[in-house]
């Protein structure tokens, strides 16, 4: 590719995210809504000038760590352990409600195959972490109790989601199902996201006395890149999303989070928390947004034939069962009906895991051209009902 | 390319050039040439791990903006001008004789063929701006009157390659030059290279007013960056370098930059400019090591077969050719023979451009395999010469 010409993209991705995210922001709606629609209007679906591409792909995933990054930082560890029974009830409640939900509406009223109905129920499954987490820090509800709730069941989400994804792609081309080994998976990413925020805090003194050394510039940034970048692909390693690397990195460096044994490395934490932040916060602002804008790109509404009946009878059936399915989840949290509400809502954006299913979907030969569209009309809708939703429904909650 | 894959790629690129540089400081030598010699290890010369692809180009290619904006927010453009007559006359000497003396040593004692000789000549004119800068900076000697002399000239420089390769190139494939062309080329980039920083320094209150009255995060790092690309991209439309947009970005936002017209916004001066400091810096430091890396890793010491005797004859004569040539220029440089020296030194590295030429000179059919080896070994010894001599010409310089 043309350098100049990737330059005008670049730009052109900057510039018009942060007038849509202005603008929402201005209307008090959250900013990350204006990204996705900067991204759906740049995008294929309108004027085309920004098809992503590989290297558009790798730098929306900087971002996207950079944000769980952020998110860690921010986390208690201990306070989310705290809620961590009902994020666990939520968390299951919206991987099985919305699965079976998916899938009977596919088999039963849309009468589709058993393995494409299968694959609808998977995508049902699937939590935007992202979406999600963007929404509560653009809201400035990112510290209340719903959205360690809603952070937790996300997380749990976003495992679980993988490990659906691979035995559903293993059923659908091997015709069988390695339940041993999604097991073994799922107890390697338990067992990584308990150890690794232990391990990165113990290189806390490390980077502390490396970037006072240093005789170079850039040493924090390189160092905390490098960090994230390594926890995402040790995380990836063992069979887990990247983002759960990045994540728990953040959690590491978390100014609340203390090793258990011995607080000998305390002392270099306030200093260096202080400057990591400075360091950090322009690189995760610049490239946040890119991620998002890339979730929006990459939503092609032109697939849609929008004067078919069928379309619609489809798309309505199944955007009411995956709204309303993540929605059910929200009655374990603890609180009144607000809460309640606020947290199923927050689970709804299917967002860029969804398009995930829907593109492995159809590069298996599962879903047909129209339900690939269905899907990702679903996919749209439920990205863009829950920040406009979770806006209303989150007022006023502390 | 797989997205954990490319994590991996970057951070070996980001830890391994933190250790070469480290290492260098340490050394009290220039740490881009640790950062270029990290590239040739971890490249296709040794071991291979990192192979130069579209996205580490592109990355490459921001770093390499980054660093000429930083550079032209330190440059006091008027300082620049007072010694334009002594950076002309080095640029040119810096062109015309390592031009002629490249093609004579290609054309009568190599008795290469006419268009292979010319396009030799057309690499020794290259002066890589990327590396001189860099060394001037990582010695601290920036802000010399030797460096002003060397920034200077290595723009015009910089700008001469590419009207040159242009040329070059176009007569190797038509067979004729439209110097018409070339001059209009020209005339666009002197009369962009004037205009750009003060259209640019115009926008800084529009900048100034959107940052405070943002209600999104990091307005300031992506109206910056957004402001770089823009002067990129127009910087080549009208056929200039992209990294003279950059730098012309960086002088509009120079301190010491003033609008000849008027000073009505420059209260808004000095709080805006260290708020770019802060929020630049870590996205800089991130960035210009990678492309110092790519640079290196793009240097394939394997083409080279280094058992030939005409290899070592041809490569030996070439570059004491380029090396002379060049720091004949220095004697243009008011001051002491040291002075001199240091100018001279620091126009010799070829760097990127050299190998830009290379390649053209390589796919276009010019340069065979040997020729192409002999090329590729001259641009890496000079790279390499130049920050290492400086460091001893430049002592006590101040």
């Amino acid at each position: 590719m043309d350098v100049s010409e990737f330059f005008l993209k670049l730009l052109i991705i900057l510039l018009v995210a942060k007038l849509f995210a202005e603008v929402f922001a201005f209307l008090r709606l959250p900013s990350v809504l204006g990204e996705v629609i900067a991204g759906i209007i740049i995008g294929p679906s309108l004027f085309g000038v920004i098809v992503p591409d590989a290297t558009l792909y790798l730098l929306a995933e900087i971002g996207i760590l950079l944000l769980l990054f952020e998110v860690g930082l921010e986390t208690d560890i201990g306070q989310m352990a705290k809620v961590g029974v009902q994020s666990s009830l939520v968390a299951i409640t919206g991987v099985v409600v919305p699965g079976f939900l998916g899938y009977w509406i596919s088999s039963s009223l849309l009468a589709l195959p058993f393995v494409v109905s299968l694959f609808v129920g998977g995508t049902m499954v699937a939590t935007s972490i992202g979406i999600t987490v963007r929404v509560l820090v653009d809201l400035k509800k990112h510290q209340t109790k719903t959205a360690k709730v809603v952070l937790g069941a996300a997380v749990l989400d976003d495992i679980v989601g993988v490990v659906i994804l691979a035995i559903l792609y293993d059923f659908s081309v091997k015709g069988q199902v390695n339940l041993f080994n999604a097991a073994k998976v799922l107890g390697f990413i338990t067992a990584f996201l308990v150890i690794a925020p232990v391990l990165a805090k113990l290189l806390m003194p490390v980077i502390a006395r490396l970037s006072s050394a240093s005789r170079t510039k850039g040493m924090i940034p390189t160092l905390i890149i490098s960090l994230i970048l390594s926890m995402a692909v040790i995380s990836h390693k063992i069979g887990a999303p990247e983002i759960l690397g990045s994540f728990a990195a953040g959690v590491a460096l978390a100014r609340r989070f203390f090793l258990p044994f011995g607080s000998a490395m305390d002392h270099y934490s306030h200093e260096l928390a202080e400057k990591i932040e400075i360091n950090m916060k322009p690189i995760i602002n610049l490239f946040v947004p890119i991620f998002f804008v890339v979730v929006g790109a990459s939503i092609n509404l032109r697939v849609i034939d929008f004067t078919s009946a069928t379309f619609w009878y489809m798309a309505g059936l199944l955007t009411i069962g995956a709204i309303i399915s993540k929605m059910v989840s929200g009655t374990w949290a603890e609180g009144n009906f607000r809460t309640k509400l606020s947290t199923g809502i927050a689970m709804v954006p299917r967002g860029e895991v969804g398009l995930i299913f829907a593109e492995v979907g159809k590069k298996s030969g599962i879903f047909d051209d129209v339900i690939y569209a269905v899907i990702v009309f679903v996919v749209a809708l439920t990205t863009l009902f829950a920040p406009l939703a979770l806006r209303f429904a989150m007022r006023g909650e502390e």
